[in-house]
């Protein structure tokens, strides 16, 4: 037998030079963000407003790359990029499978998952704008980690709206981000008129992502120094992190693997996308299967309706087609945190009804468990989030022992679980909450009578 | 300008073939451990009922290398090695220093520390002589999850008495462990007589890393299918640690650097002589400085006296000639729990004595405030541990500054802070203990009394 690689790794080079744009590779135009008021499309001056011109253009552009620049190329490089690819050699082992697994860790990053691929970026086109401060809002924490280090980074002030029900499940990740020079509050907070509203309503709300988001663009629109930042869903966001699957296609080629499926966890849609999308507009991976994971306690992929909705739960942004379950759904405060959304990125939403992509939602608890599985197997604590692609990679591994066949695996690590132990402890002491299984079934009914 | 190299990356077959020993470069020989009963030499026999036979040979060796087994070298691979070399970019801009600083990256393990280095070692040969459990203390908790890790992966039981008030710091420690399917319990425990009858004495006993060895030697001892497995202090460890140096040389040539300064923290010694050792041990590097940097709270190399000592509270191991605070001391409950050691390794002790290695001590409250500005400069949040080394790094770092010179100034990073928040948000609410301080002054009047 010859000898196994166990990681494939890349030097600091061969970090990608350009990001890879999904939009021209789409089989339709993507239907445009409309203004809620007119129902025509957005006038691009307005989003100018909120976000960094140059996020803009990119949010827009039918180029199929789109280069990076020598700055933010040297900040991937100083924080981890190129991140290895790991052969699940653990794992292939306890699962006795023909299957060979892959795992692409961007738990490698400094703040630990993929989320600083876009970070970094937004912040430089921020500072290069004349920007000196960015709001945003955060579930899991990830994406707020990464923001408060690329404001430290370029020199910025980081302001952070943390989803409540996460700042006190993880409250070490508002630490990181403290550490890091950031200001965070929880939201709903007392910081916006929106905040206030919603604690009024209902003083212990656990808070949403759609409304974090709300609260952030307030601050944003209320402050002239500073711009708006978004961790998921939009294309810009998506292209930065095709830097994730450019390496990956790299990585496999070096071990001479052709992948049948390419498997990521779909909140917003970023770190699958990152993944995915350099696969998907590659002629050469026409036969590869992708595979988006939700929970099913956020269900919009495989259960959200098509259609225009707004991006946060106030109303504040433009419309924009997706799949979502409503801008009001507010999901049970399930350990994923980060897959806390309404709607899906429109990009994955076209995929989806175009068919590229099938989607996939497990609950929480053999979820949790397969994270468990990998842990012991691999060494390595996934977050909960990613846990999801895991659970999807270990079962598309059974199917292939069923079959008797060495099927190659892929899936992205999104990020790791040490600042989420308190859900594998729960898992082991036999006490993690049910609730979210009870819960979304009486919203489900919402979505249905709503659809 | 040429542009800076951030971090040095080497291939997976740069991980060292062999185990470098420090033993012949000494210049009198190692003073052998005592029976404390006859104060002759110990004999090896009993050393290899306690521990692997291949290690207790390995204690004694004065081979110049030891080979590393192949599968030891393919676990290596599989968890992080060789890790990178990062150069501090962010660290020197913001210190405004010619210096330039590198650190090693031991906290891009699984288990976040340099602890598995050894754990695997010693995991491998007892497997292979048909040990099916170990048992070990454990402080701070990164030796504990990198023994579990490693019976994991070599398919044995792992018992972890954790000392109590690290246990509180950072359950998710603990939870780690368990993810790995260790078992672990509180030390001291209600598992041993010695853990009982300290329990008995005083109920809130914090635990020492004493006690917590002692207990692990009880359960061995009463166990047969059981070997005992320790991190630190002891030859074969730091052997195992010397992959850490080895690849640091490599990737110090790759960048034309020669360093001025080696630096690392010390409870037991191991990351320390991790990195350093290989360095000591090649002639090229005549006139480097190598800094072992510990905590005033636990200050076993400035203030404890050289000689025979036993390593353990309850008087079960050998007595070893150690700078030692003497076995009955307990540190405060500092947030740097792996440095809470009353001794320090024999052969860190003899180099101390002959001026190769210069001691510092330092602070709780400096030591966390360098690593905020270590995280917010370079992204990494670091163990309290490491930060001692950080704080040393950043003195040395300004002197060069003074001078106007480019030192070059290299230190271990030994593992990463993602457990160890609580220490950062009580530092930025000013709520950090200062008790420390005050508890050992009164204990280092028993010290030099006892001297």
């Amino acid at each position: 037998m010859t000898r196994k690689v166990s990681r494939v790794l890349l030097d600091l080079d061969e970090v990608p030079k350009n990001y890879v744009n999904i939009l021209p590779h789409l089989k339709e135009p993507l239907a445009p963000p409309l203004n809620p008021g007119t129902r025509e499309p957005i006038d691009p001056d307005a989003l100018m407003a909120i976000f960094a011109v140059e996020c803009v253009k990119q949010e827009m552009t039918m180029e199929k790359t789109v280069p990076i620049p020598d700055e933010v190329r040297e900040a991937y490089m100083r924080y981890g990029r190129p991140t290895p690819l790991q052969r699940a050699l653990g794992l292939e082992d306890a699962l006795n499978t023909p299957a060979r697994i892959y795992y692409k860790r961007e738990d490698a990053s400094p703040t630990g998952s993929h989320k600083l691929n876009t970070a970094i970026a937004q912040a430089y086109y921020a500072r290069n704008e004349g920007v000196t401060r960015l709001a945003t809002e955060t579930g899991a924490g990830q994406w707020g980690s990464a923001v408060a280090l690329s404001c430290a980074h370029f020199g910025l002030k980081a302001m952070v709206y943390m989803v409540r029900v996460s700042l006190e499940q993880k409250g070490y990740r508002g630490t990181m981000m403290r550490s890091y020079g950031a200001e965070i509050v929880p939201s709903p907070s007392d910081r916006t008129e929106f905040g206030k509203r919603i604690k009024a309503e209902r003083p212990d709300h656990p808070g949403t992502l759609g409304i974090a988001i709300s609260e952030a663009l307030e601050d944003t629109v209320n402050n002239e120094d500073t711009k708006y930042t978004i961790g998921s869903v939009l294309n810009h966001v998506l292209l930065h992190q095709s830097v994730i699957g450019q390496e990956t296609i790299v990585q496999l080629e070096k071990d001479d693997a052709m992948p049948d499926a390419i498997i990521g966890c779909v909140g917003g849609g970023s770190n699958f996308a990152g993944i995915a999308y350099p696969f998907m507009a590659d002629g050469r991976y026409a036969s590869t299967e992708f595979i988006g994971v939700e929970p099913t306690a956020c269900p919009s992929m495989t259960k959200g309706p098509y259609k225009y909705d707004f991006g946060d739960t106030a109303g504040m942004t433009p419309m924009i087609k997706m799949h979502s379950l409503g801008k009001d759904f507010t999901p049970p405060p399930i350990h994923a945190g980060g897959l806390r959304y309404h709607g899906v990125a429109p990009t994955i939403s076209a995929l989806l009804n175009e068919g590229r992509i099938r989607a996939i939602a497990y609950d929480q608890i053999p979820v949790l468990e397969s994270a468990l599985v990998f842990a012991k197997a691999e060494g390595v604590m996934p977050a909960p989030e990613s846990a999801h692609a895991i659970k999807a990679a270990i079962d598309a591994a059974r199917d292939a022992k069923k079959a008797g066949e060495e099927r190659i695996i892929v899936f992205n690590l999104s990020g790791h679980g040490h600042f989420d132990m308190g859900a594998y402890a729960a898992l082991m002491d036999g006490v993690l909450a049910t609730e979210a299984a009870t819960t979304v079934v009486e919203q489900e009914t919402k979505i249905e009578q709503s659809a």
